[in-house]
């Protein structure tokens, strides 16, 4: 299946499910296209279209259960279960991630917070104790993570890519204002709030 | 102009400009179509396209110069001034943004930070003395400021929202895990790490 649904379909599809997460917390129990669509500002036909590539979850006229079509997306993008993750960088972003709330119920945890500052390796952020960078690869393939976000400056932002692939992780999460290289078997994606400005000036 | 280009087109100018400044930052002048597709994945034809869009920035076979396609970006996307930003909350995350220092030559600065808590509005973070989020629409409206980021608990964010709005902001950036109604003059953005994380664990 990997290969026949396009990117754009995937990258929906968290969008769909915070929306239906957030009607499950309203104690809703069924929507519809037309419903999800207008919260969501995408047309309910696209949204059928979006959800007809991974099966029936609705059926015509009766609408979708919230609490079904949740579990099937959570399915789909393999998050109905807990990734552990690692944050490198103990700065302002990587503390802020290594205590975000915003994880729990969405399938991640954060494991481990590494730095390569000696003076603030082994004191605490949050509930983690801030692990030695040159320990690093060795944490990932003992613990089997894929997952690693990384939250050190630009400059630096390359080796621990490099270091985390080494480890065997195959997502990262970039928050350094710096566009990385990486292997292809390996998916990077980005956060860089001054892009997102940009995009929006244009039209101011 | 603003009609007629693509907002997929407007996307992309703002990952041109970071790697454009990167090269400059790099010691490099010229550049062509074909190295900046390489080193971000993009095809060389599709950026000579998007740039073409905007005018005539490269002559055939001499590449670009990288200061003047930087600065007529720059241009196109409204950042060769600096914008005021407000942050509102003073969590981890809105201290994090506020203490950012990736904003610098990119077009941004904060201006102001807010709370609604009052055990820490008055207390500083960085350099910023934390306000009153009451007083937010006044600040906004004196200062003329047209961009704000969100940076509260989802619960919270669309009384923000609602309120930058009043204050006659027309770009949010939105850290909150939730989506926002706004009128349909106003551009919003999101960046929720978790929407990222999902769209990457489908292919693991």
């Amino acid at each position: 299946m990997n290969g026949s649904i396009p990117n754009i379909v995937i990258g929906r599809l968290p969008i769909y499910l915070r929306e239906l997460q957030r009607m499950a917390e309203e104690g809703r129990h069924i929507t519809s296209s037309l419903e999800l669509g207008e919260r969501l500002g995408i047309s309910a036909a696209q949204i059928r279209k979006d959800l007809s590539q991974f099966g029936e979850f609705g059926k015509q006229g009766t609408g979708y259960s919230i609490e079904f079509l949740m579990d099937n997306i959570c399915k789909i993008l393999k998050v109905d279960r807990v990734w552990d993750m690692v944050v490198v960088g103990a700065g302002d972003i990587g503390s802020a991630i290594a205590r975000y709330q915003g994880f729990t119920n969405r399938g991640f945890r954060v494991g481990y917070i590494f730095d390569i500052d000696p003076k603030i390796i082994g004191t605490k952020v949050g509930e983690f104790i801030i692990q030695d960078f040159n320990s690093l690869v060795e944490i990932l393939r003992k613990n089997h993570i894929k997952i690693g976000m990384i939250a050190v400056p630009g400059w630096a932002a390359q080796e621990v890519a490099d270091r985390l692939v080494e480890g065997g992780v195959s997502a990262i999460l970039n928050y350094a204002p710096i566009n990385l290289n990486v292997p292809s078997n390996v998916r990077l994606q980005y956060i860089d709030p001054v892009i997102h400005l940009q995009r929006m000036t244009y039209y101011l």
